[in-house]
């Protein structure tokens, strides 16, 4: 079901939804006793919580697909992740916490070594420490601030890596990379593979050569190559399909990046697990919708510290009574991905999905994956949770008569 | 999978399939027992039905959305409910038992009333009585038979509604509504939304002014307004996309319409389930294919009145060791739309189904919501219910070689 139409069924109502978005919570079995990080954790209150409601599973983009935090994210908040791809370069912009708008164009950015034929020897410029970053980009920042009347704004990364990011009218995506993706090769030059997209390249290749003559007698980081040059999608805001208010609750600039650009409003949530509950708790009444986004059971699982996510589960787990005296109508418990510590990554397992409403038939059963696949939720796309959340919450009128 | 692939693949067969519609079967735990209508009727035979058959759920639209009736029906029938819109004004044409055409328009009429201006009063023209509404139309009927050729048709309903169907060549859907939804407001013109649409809308244009006239000196309903002003949609025969001859066995007129809008031929059932359950074992030999209404499960769980929807369920019951002589290969016993008499109305929850035929795994389970959420059939939108009873009647050739 389209966005458009759902849009027409939504209706305004009083009633409050929680998405709560453990990134990365769902797990595989650790060899060493075959339980899953959710089926190792002391979670007392997530489980009575997930007995009063319905299990499911969640796919974020199709069966066997590993997504990026990007579109798992807006899969989750209702939109196709297909038919909105978010480029690398606007999720760099996210992280850094860069308000993109649609007068922006940002492209991810690595350092890189050139000979003097050109060719690129090294692609990531011998991964260059950070501190050497943020002297090269303060250079390159300090020299070049306009071309053509666009503004370039240039922001440090780690090691290779740095954004950069174009402001100004009659910018357009649709270029070329100029990674050539083999040492020994040159770097392209940035061409229009649209004819809207024609300044965009003009600007990049001014660009490029200005910052080349900056960085020319650096030994490493004597160049850069860019990818993922994109403009911001073209999203319709949540709130005017929803007809909800909606707020963001999170620690990490990327995810309240990815609150900004479906129009939610972006509270700030300090650094804990903790502030991030007391920071909802005070804003409760305020708002229809809160979209609340815990990290670090994704990053520990990236890092395959299997113990250190278990603890997170744990320390979520503690203050999940506290949602009790909120008020929430419909509470859905998730993650946006799987990021099973055995895997040391994202995986395609399907996430977990906890669905707390009056309407509905209380599974019974723990929140685990193994009972989230025998839920009666059943298996679905994680496109399909937002409307559901909306109908338990009575948010939908009736399509049809 | 669309409705030309499945045609290429039907095959004409002697097989038999029975699909009986319980409307708003489907239901939610009554606070005071924690049992649902399916789970507190007894209902030994439809039990026994069930363990030897498999269950699932289907979402009739989509996940969280709640259906009218039209769509829900024509999703079990096989078709996507988004692609073939239904309007109200047809609904309601189809609800007094007019056979619409593609010649015919049809729109829902308030009664309402309005001051010298024009402004509108009370767009319910103070809910007039049945009687009052059946004298106007009368009159309108005698006053206006004719505009432009077309033919002007006018059938009470109750209370302030009524419906206005023309019948006539170059008539086309694509009008605007004239009711402005507000008091204090002028009724809007008829305007043309598409080229198509222009004759139909100086017809109604034509046709309020005439009424308007017949209606001046009456005190309340002086005017009235025009709502889902609708053809017919160009709905392929569910006979000719599945070779199968077809029939329904319906109590009200809405649905023996909507099988009407599919080509089905319309049986008159009588007034009873028990009369039903006649016509169809009378019938049974006549047809490949029967679809069977029941009515009264949903009359009930909109008024919300838990018991008497019980018994409905109880008096289905009774008659389904009836079928076992009939001869039926396969048998689904399913909802169009649940509707829990905790709600009072439609609900977003998936319809229990239920699929006796040889070619499947009994799963050895009571008919009932739960039972449905565990059961071998998984969960699946309505619109793939068709092709399932099909093949597993045999009336479906291999897909590819």
């Amino acid at each position: 079901m389209d966005l458009k139409l759902i849009k027409t069924l939504t209706v305004k109502s009083s009633t409050k939804i929680l998405l709560m978005v453990m990134d990365g919570v769902g797990g595989l079995p650790n060899p060493a006793t075959g339980k899953t990080e959710l089926e190792t954790a002391k979670k007392p209150n997530l489980d009575e919580l997930a007995k009063a409601g319905m299990l499911g599973l969640t796919h974020p983009i199709a069966r066997g697909i590993t997504p990026g935090s990007g579109p798992a994210h807006l899969a989750l908040f209702g939109y196709d992740p297909i038919e909105f791809p978010i480029g690398r370069g606007v999720l760099e912009a996210l992280g850094i916490n860069f308000p993109m708008t649609c007068r922006n164009i940002a492209a991810r950015a690595n350092f890189a070594t050139m000979d003097k034929s050109g060719a690129i020897l090294d692609r990531r410029a011998g991964r260059i420490p950070t501190d050497k970053n943020i002297e090269l980009t303060g250079r390159l920042s300090a020299a070049i601030k306009e071309i053509d009347g666009v503004k370039i704004i240039i922001k440090n990364g780690k090691e290779h890596r740095f954004v950069v990011i174009l402001e100004g009218d009659g910018l357009a995506d649709g270029v070329n990379e100029t990674d050539p993706q083999k040492e020994g090769l040159k770097a392209h030059e940035v061409s229009p593979l649209r004819p809207e997209a024609k300044k965009t390249a003009e600007v990049l290749n001014k660009f490029i050569k200005l910052a080349n003559e900056v960085l020319k007698n650096e030994p490493k980081a004597n160049t850069f190559l860019l990818r993922g040059i994109a403009s911001c999608p073209d999203i319709p805001a949540l709130k005017d399909i929803t007809k909800m208010s909606t707020a963001c609750v999170a620690n990490y600039p990327m995810y309240k990046g990815l609150a900004r650009l479906v129009g939610m409003d972006v509270l700030d949530a300090g650094d804990t697990i903790k502030s991030e509950f007391d920071l909802l708790e005070q804003n409760v009444s305020k708002y229809d919708f809160f979209y609340m986004h815990i990290k670090k059971t994704d990053s520990y699982g990236e890092d395959g510290n299997f113990d250190a996510k278990v603890h997170i589960i744990e320390e979520v787990d503690i203050e999940i009574p506290r949602l009790k005296k909120m008020g929430f109508d419909v509470i859905c418990v998730t993650g946006d991905h799987c990021t099973p510590a055995v895997l040391k990554g994202h995986g395609w397992q399907p996430n977990p999905f906890l669905l707390v409403s009056k309407n509905s038939f209380p599974d019974g059963m723990a929140f685990t994956e193994r009972n989230c696949a025998k839920g009666g939720l059943g298996q679905m796309f994680s496109k399909e949770a937002m409307p559901l959340l909306l109908g338990n919450a009575g948010r939908m009128d009736k399509y049809g008569a």
